[in-house]
Formats: C-alpha cells, sequence, structure tokens
C-alpha cells in the first residue's frame, strides 16, 4: 500500500466551472496504481468542487443560472460585504456544493460514469489562483 | 492493510430516495475487516446519495417535498431541455446533494448515526440502472 | 501505513456553526503521520459538518441567515412535525451541506486553506450531544 500526493494549481478569470476531469485523470492513471482511493480537496471557501455531467456544455449554463438565482449577488440579507458583493454568496455556493470529492481507483482508472466530469467551481467574478490538493491510497 | 471494492446495481422505478443501508452495511461487515473507511460513489450526474433518517418515512417524502419545489422541473430558466423537463432539475439536484460519501469503520461496523441511513437519491422520472461503487480500505 | 480513531463529543446549545478547526487540527498534528488522509463524518441527521471562511464572524451570521430563509421552520409543506417545527428543516439543511468530509494531511498537517475552518453546523435550535468520528489513514 502506498500514497501519492499532488497540487492543480488554476488560474480561474471569471464565475464559473472549470473541468479539471482530464489533468486529475492523467494523474491518477500515471501512479500505476491498480485499486485506491483518490481525495480532492479545494482550499478554498469561494470556490469548489463538482461531479456534473460533462457531454452538453448547456448543463453547465443552466447550473451557473441556479445558483446565480438561488444566491443573489448584493443580496441586501448578507452584512459580509466589505470583500464585494460577490464574496459571501460565494461561500454560500461553496456551502452547497463540495469542499472534498472521494473517488474510487479501479481496474487502473477513476471509476467516473460515462458522463461525469470532475469541475472546479469558481465563485468570483474576478481571477483568482486556486488550489486543489489530490491524495492517492492504494497499491 | 487491504483493499475491497464492490459494485451495487439499483434498478429505480422513479424519483424518490431508495435505502440500500442494508447491502451497504452488509457488505462492509462481511469485509472481516474491523478499522478501515468505505467510500461510495455513485458514477450519474442524475442521482445522488444522500444520509438521511431512516426512522419515520414521512421525513423522505418531505425531502423530495423541498426538492421538488426548490428545483422546479421544467422551470423556463434552463436551456437543457432535450433529455426531458426533469433532466436538468437532476443535475441541480445532484450538485445540491452528494455523489460521494465517506463512512468510517469502528470495531467492525460502518460508524452510523441511531437514526441515518444511507440513500441512493433517483432525481429522473424514468426507470434507470443506477451504479454505486463501494471502496473499503482497513485492516 | 496505519489508522487512528477518535470521536469527538461536542454539546450544543443552538442553532449555529461550532469551529471544531483546533481539536481536529491538533488531534491530527498529534498523529505523528507525515502523509495520509483525514474523514470526518458526524453521526447525526439534523446536524452537519461544512469547510467554511473562520476569518470573518459575519459569514457565520450571514450563512445562518440564508439557510433560515431557504428552509424555514414550521414551513407548511413539511408533514413530519412531530419532533418540533425545527426538525424537518434540519434534516434538509443536513442534506444541503455535509455529512463527511475528507480532507488530506500533507507534511504532517491538515492541508487546510488559509482562511478554512472546520464546523459542526447545528441545526436544532434546543442542546443536544453531537459526535464527530474522526479516521486518519497514512504513515
Amino acid at each position: 500500500m502506498h500514497q501519492l500526493t499532488h497540487q492543480i494549481v488554476l488560474k480561474t478569470n471569471g464565475r464559473r466551472l472549470y473541468d479539471i476531469t482530464s489533468e486529475v485523470s492523467s494523474w491518477a492513471a500515471n501512479s500505476a496504481m491498480i485499486t485506491g482511493v483518490l481525495t480532492l480537496y479545494i482550499q478554498h471557501t469561494s470556490a469548489s468542487l463538482l461531479i456534473n455531467e460533462n457531454y452538453d456544455s448547456d448543463v453547465l449554463v443552466d447550473m451557473e443560472a441556479f445558483f446565480a438565482r438561488l444566491v443573489p449577488d448584493g443580496d441586501p440579507l448578507f452584512i459580509h460585504t466589505a470583500e464585494g458583493f460577490d464574496d459571501m454568496p460565494a461561500h454560500v455556493r461553496t456551502a452547497l456544493t463540495q469542499t472534498s470529492l472521494s473517488i474510487p481507483l479501479v481496474d487502473g482508472k477513476l471509476a467516473l460514469g460515462q458522463w461525469q466530469g470532475i469541475f472546479l467551481y469558481e465563485h468570483r467574478l474576478m481571477p483568482y489562483t486556486r488550489k486543489v490538493i489530490l491524495h492517492l491510497i492504494g497499491e
């Protein structure tokens, strides 16, 4: 049994879902492990992780439209406004999605379903540098 | 330290929460491991996983009522409608709940609380065949 | 490779986010492991786990304000009311946040981001005794 870790650094340029499936899958495949479990962990509270359909890009548009309506920018409900009118909504969106994901490795590949992609969800409007930690244990 | 994997195949017949606690717990108990961690991973983007109360079935009815109101079918907000008026709502419901769960194994049993059950949440109206991957590491 | 488990018992006194970062981080640091993955698991369906900003306490106030508005107590939608008008809302809030979290251990420390804290989110109004199971695997 052994372990590997990796860090993905992604420079975002606005609020949207960024597909990181390829980078994550390649890293896991290159581990030469056959069976194991991958943990993804994002080190932020205004960006999150999401497994989502990666076939029709309209799904990404609609997902963002839903969250924009559910957690509106500049909502007068919020008192934490010093970091921008999109900051507290970004924290709420992060709470409603994922900070960590666990994906089994089976037969040397991540056990993603046919239509599943792994996304970093940037919730802030301005550019940020985001870090995702990967940890793989198995053999 | 060793690992085991398993696949649960569930044929759903409509939108609701399906209790998979018994099948998951039995498999984990049969592993003969004393200490470890179980990962559950669902390979879909229109069905999800949820830990929920499994005592009063009214909780399941109310949970579904809440999600049906929060993410209405046929919402004119959505442009991804080719796969049905319940498809994009299913993706959003999946985003708001879980694609992966991690449950410790302690003293040879899953560390579920007294009222906790493990559910597969089918978000589509038509029947589907759903797959959940289980991965257990421990000793 | 080895494993450690631990149980955190927290007596809550009302609906709010309780910061458990210090207790979790100390326990992980005392494990003397360098690389690994920590699983946190809460054994309840009306309290949950959340990674959130721990710098400005206004964020915690706003987070609670958002969930209170999204899932109102005493909502006539709900039929499961025997355990109190805040019980079914607590189950929904739990479904919308996390029952389990996975955090990598890198260089002997949890890979938390600079502004991230680990919170137990009590969703009931009355006092409760809440249990969180910690499982760490690594070396």
